[in-house]
């Protein structure tokens, strides 16, 4: 901390579960606070699944910024895009200024990773931000659009294979969400197909699904995924995804809609910072969060590589990049304050938890580990609970409600002129 | 109706108020019903200007056409663009095929016209569509995050001044809500401006401001609208609208955002059916509501010109639409079943509507006048009242009374990267 009459200005980047955190940390603290994010909202991403299967509204999971902070009158929040940092100067560069720091957080999430067959993106788009759950919802739903409209049942067949690459959280809760949508809540909708007929298939290159739990929670996952009507397939690399197939241990699966759930990077922090990166993008950070060599930059959240136990990393959760950013506020807070320094930031591990469609959850809580319809009443108290964190919980788990009790989808609706161009595209003429 | 041993085949162009209200009306007819709509979902138009200013999610008001016909078997839904219509041959020819009818009925509606000014589209959107309310919302929200970013007096002014063309119910609705959402919801929002500097300009050709309301109605609406901080302008011809300034009545008013509720048309009719239509392109139809000389084609809606009273045609309105459908579903199906066909159609005024904030509105019902609070009530439950006629009101209901009480706008976000664009175009950069 320099010996300057003005009040230290704290720059965050992002607006995500670390950068919130960081900043209602700083509430009372003698400092002035940034948030620069290129979105005006904050957003659940845990939940972004549910937007992509039409049971929640992208207003459902996501908050104006500047409506979180409205009271917290030490926070400033630039709607902006970070093109670069000067760690020398101490000045963040963005399309819309500049913003200078004495301490900087770093708490920019991370984008999706093709492992380096980036065309493979427009094939299989992934699930990170509103407008790819929309774009996933509107090629789910158009997907039974055009098999409606064909006649041949090689092409129908094609139209209803969905596949889903990555059996992690995101990618079992979407089969069991995109299961439930044909064999449930579309059942009686169309007049020449039957949803009932569309397979969906979850790959993944491991071993077995939902690698991060215990093993006897990735066998009651499967068999949950099963009775929901998905087809899971393990210990299968994924070679070629094309707009009508994928080629999948070497077999060839007709199928026009995939999407990605299988791997995250880090962009531009190396370039930025100068600084060392791990594989996927990620910083090395010292037990106090700082980048080494850089002490008045700190990263936290996914960006951040942070040692917790047994050779382990912690994980790329949202419960860490909380703790992390509610780290960091703190230990600025303390030396604004000229307060003694808080000992090394240490993770505590909530649990894991994954939900498979309306009855199913599994849940792995220390040495509890609870599977079924009672992991799944506890997996939706507890993402209500973590909601009311942002606001208006209480529609979210009115949505949920009514979703179960009336099996409807009020979501499912496909915006843009798009639609028609992707039914044009695909589907023979018909007399 | 020829006599032929198959069912006969009824074809309905758009899934309005109008076309909806006909095939339910044809449910139990011995007929099959096929909905063509360019888009997969029925929009509840009239509350379409509280998604532009943020206080309704695009979800709460719109509902999937197939889930609203599941269990009528006798509807399918094609999702196509009509193309052009054979009367002759009796078929509708659309972007996915071919669809031959026995009685087509067409219920298109209507969209916006600039009065021969199409270039002025690009500057003062409409709303229409559900992309027209959230490109507005994204206008609106976009002014005061360039606004916050300014440093010039000038061009803060520019950014926070709103026109708004035309003072029909849309116009009022719009200037009203956004009034409070700069007055009321942003006020705390911002650190560099204050909200409560925005300019709001209605602006009317006409003399004065709702025009098919009573007099007395219009001069209460136009003094909530002065409380709420808006600036009435009657009796003003625009002259031009660019994306910096409006002229009007020979003045300049540096704006940078405009929004168009003036005038509408009505698209393609006279080119597809070969038949007269009037100044803004509607078909004048028989008290049948047949089209002359075509009589297995039916026009209802905002497409039809239909004799009401004192020289006056039925007004372009969702309980009219929905009247006319009616009629010609229960006049097709009496047919269907050889039964006598029913008296000419006969519209049945319901009284008008609008609301202008949180506190006030005005209704004219028969000889009952009401303004104010009361009124604002009354409209609330007659929404309510017709949104049972679709599908969960609870949740739109629940959204305004916590809108209400709690003056937030949950669905306050800015979607897709144009955003950042439009900062980037306005903007001088700041140090």
């Amino acid at each position: 901390m320099t010996e300057i009459d003005r009040r230290p200005r704290i720059v965050i980047i992002g607006a995500g579960f670390g950068g919130l955190a960081a900043a209602k940390a700083l509430k009372n603290a003698p400092v002035d606070v940034e948030i620069i994010d290129k979105r005006n909202y904050h957003l659940f991403q845990p939940l972004l699944y549910q937007v992509a299967t039409a049971d929640l509204s992208p207003a459902d999971i996501a908050w104006p910024i500047r409506s979180i902070f409205s009271k917290q009158k030490n926070v400033t929040v630039t709607l902006s895009k970070v093109l670069d940092i000067d760690t020398e100067r101490q000045v963040v560069l963005h399309e819309n200024g500049e913003s200078t720091y004495d301490h900087l957080i770093i708490a920019n999430g991370s984008s999706h990773s093709y492992f380096g067959k980036d065309h493979w993106a427009a094939n299989a788009p992934g699930l990170k931000r509103i407008v790819d759950a929309t774009e996933v919802r509107r090629r789910v739903l158009m997907a039974f659009e055009r098999a409606e409209l064909c006649e041949d049942p090689e092409d129908q067949a094609r139209e209803l294979t969905f596949v889903i690459v990555g059996a992690g959280p995101t990618g079992v809760e979407l089969a069991g969400s995109i299961a439930e949508l044909a064999h449930v809540t579309l059942s009686e909708d169309f007049r020449r197909i039957d949803p009932d007929d569309a397979r969906i298939i979850l790959m993944e290159g491991g071993p077995r699904i939902l690698s991060a739990f215990p093993e006897v929670l990735s066998a009651k996952a499967e068999e949950s995924l099963r009775k929901l009507g998905v087809e899971v397939r393990t210990g299968v690399m994924v070679e070629q995804i094309e707009d009508d197939h994928v080629v999948a241990g070497g077999e060839t699966i007709p199928a026009s809609t995939a999407i990605w759930a299988a791997g995250v990077k880090i962009e531009n922090l190396k370039q930025w910072l100068g600084c060392e990166t791990d594989r996927i993008g990620r910083v090395p950070v010292q037990p106090d969060l700082r980048v080494p060599g850089l002490p008045s930059v700190s990263v936290i959240g996914d960006a951040a590589k942070v040692a917790w136990k047994d050779g382990m990393d912690v994980p790329g959760v949202a419960p860490a990049a909380k703790q992390e950013g509610k780290y960091v506020g703190r230990r600025i807070a303390a030396e604004a304050r000229g307060e003694k320094a808080p000992a090394p930031f240490r993770y505590r591990h909530m649990g894991s938890l994954a939900t498979i469609g309306r009855n199913s959850a599994i849940i792995s809580f220390g040495k509890i580990n609870l599977s079924g319809f009672v992991a799944w009443l506890f997996w939706g108290l507890i993402h209500i609970y973590f909601l009311i964190g942002v606001k208006r919980p209480i529609f979210v788990a009115m949505s949920w409600f009514s979703n179960y009790v009336f099996r409807s989808k009020g979501s499912r609706l496909i915006t843009g002129m798009e639609a028609l161009r992707a039914v044009r595209a695909h589907v023979p003429k018909r007399r």
